[in-house]
């Protein structure tokens, strides 16, 4: 076993601390990876402060991670000692029900081993994420990081890239679609990032009319401040697409109305409370509210591979690892633009 | 213009009573219609109650109207003299925007002008609908009765069939498909004898145990009855579709759960109050939450066609003119199987 630093949550409401793991050796068909960044996202903090429920503690957060193959076992084709790679939300499924078999393995019927929080479908032992400095990852769930990327600023497309990029796919965005963004976070900010790549018209939607330069100056084509109540009004019936990344309750049928005819509004957030809809606003322009969940293992590969096409990484803040426990709080005031990325080698040095 | 015998509303609380209104000669493009039969929909109630606002009074309630063409306009192609038609719940839209051009009128971007309690586009003259002994409406928005079918259980299908019709054939329901039909009134049962004819497996969900023998006999392959909360983890992830025909408050969570990987819920009731969605029952296994309303001249001819072809009509009780107050009533408290329809012959010889 490989003996790993890490920072841990130890019980729902103490500060994340110094915590010493252990790594197994690569199998045949494993890669292990020194981490090098891992990126901070919201469902860290719910998760460590347990407010989901079911929390397993310690719990090493992380599952935006990037580094490099260290190791690999003998029968791995991919990848080579030296590689830049990638892990996401997951670290194996199934592999044999038809969803693993479609490649949306993060819908697995069985359930897919979460990067942490989870537990090792054969072992029964706790994963732990990307707060370490080090990972054993079978190669199928490992992704390559495109040539020449900056990597403390990929991390964040490991989940919040995959969770934008696959609903705009889904959901056909491209050229003449109109898409609207609620909420310009971690996730909006990709959102806004990947729907101009594709062509598509974008629109941030934000309750703060201060965010107006930063959605522009992000590749933004306009931008609606939705304490506007005329803004509803005015806009009715424009968008083919919305992404709502908001979790802080809102009117989902007032960003219904704002779709076209046949128009498919997805949630990505997940506010704490369900929020009412009235049929009304889905029947009568045969409107669709969807949800979408990050992406599969292709599709992740995908998304990084047309984000080294258009030069697109995420913006973010780089902290060290002591600096985790004030990021949370930070996170928790929406102050962040737009992603905390844990340099792990302040990790490494200080263990 | 043509005096012609009806029963309307004049006030919200008050009973419909007897009422003479004057229907137009035919013009060009227009049929005068002898009204035969008119189905009794649950939205007759509501408007004609003003419990969706905006009712205009006089009303002479019903959209699901057959009769026998009597007189045509010079330019008519499609009908002659004696031609057994419906009228379903529009009788004209704008033509010229998106929906009408793509064949979904009901959604016409200007509105389309319901059968009744709406005002026409040229005149702004109010529309009266079914509860009458003759209508003139222009032959774009007549349907063909399919030949030998029985008139007076034909009625219902121009509502409560079209409305079901459309969101199984949006969604692919056929052989190999798991359809779940929520309620078993005017909606659900011709939900259940449409997917059945299509080639699903269709499973009635229901509150009332009672409904089971009735669902089975309609054609249903199983039936759920929802009191019965282990019901939904027994059948969670089971349907590809589910038909949502329920307007009183129900826990749309729970439903979705019974979803498959990617399936979907179709709204056709309107509960009187939103009701709560949680983010979390469409993220998990992207399902989604849809809406349809009634459907287009061109889909409501293939679902009198297909009805044809399959021997489909509506359960129906027949009533006389004068009992339409009754019948409301019983409405209210569901009691009806499955669909009230007047015999306006009761209302020609009363007048």
């Amino acid at each position: 076993m490989l003996p790993t630093a890490a920072y841990a949550a130890h019980e729902p409401r103490s500060p994340l601390a110094p915590f010493m793991i252990e790594r197994r050796e690569p199998g045949p068909d494993e890669v292990l990876i020194d981490i090098l960044y891992c990126g901070v996202c919201h469902s860290d903090v719910h998760q460590a402060r347990d407010e989901w429920g079911g929390a397993i503690f310690p719990m090493v957060p992380g599952h935006e991670i990037v580094g490099r193959v260290s190791r690999v076992g003998d029968a791995v084709q991919r990848f080579k000692v030296g590689d830049a790679v990638g892990v996401g939300c997951f670290v194996d499924s199934c592999r044999q029900c038809p969803q693993c078999l479609a490649g949306v393995e993060q819908h697995c019927a069985l359930g897919m081993t979460a990067t942490y929080n989870s537990r090792e479908g054969n072992t029964g032992a706790p994963t732990y994420g990307g707060y370490s400095t080090q990972i054993t990852v079978d190669e199928k769930y490992v992704l390559r990081m495109p040539e020449g990327m900056a990597l403390d600023r990929a991390a964040p497309l490991l989940c919040a890239g995959a969770t934008t990029y696959s609903p705009l796919r889904q959901f056909g965005a491209g050229p003449g679609h109109e898409v609207g963004v609620v909420g310009l976070g971690g996730l909006g900010h990709m959102a806004v990032k990947l729907a101009a790549a594709m062509g598509a018209r974008v629109t941030v939607l934000s309750t703060s009319e201060s965010k107006r330069p930063d959605a522009l100056a992000l590749g933004a084509h306009d931008f609606i401040a939705t304490q506007d109540k005329n803004a509803f009004k005015s806009h009715a019936g424009r968008f083919d697409l919305i992404l709502d990344t908001a979790s802080a309750p809102h009117d989902y049928n007032a960003y219904l109305t704002l779709l076209k005819f046949n128009g498919t509004m997805v949630l990505l957030g997940i506010p704490e409370q369900p929020l009412p809809v009235a049929a009304g606003a889905l029947i009568m322009q045969r409107r669709k509210l969807a949800g979408s969940l990050i992406a599969g293992i292709a599709e992740t590969q995908e998304m990084l591979d047309f984000c080294g096409e258009h030069g697109i990484v995420s913006d973010i803040e780089l902290i060290g690892m002591e600096q985790i426990n004030e990021a949370y709080e930070r996170m928790v005031r929406n102050d962040v633009r737009y992603r905390f990325v844990i340099d792990i080698a302040t990790l490494a040095q200080n263990q």
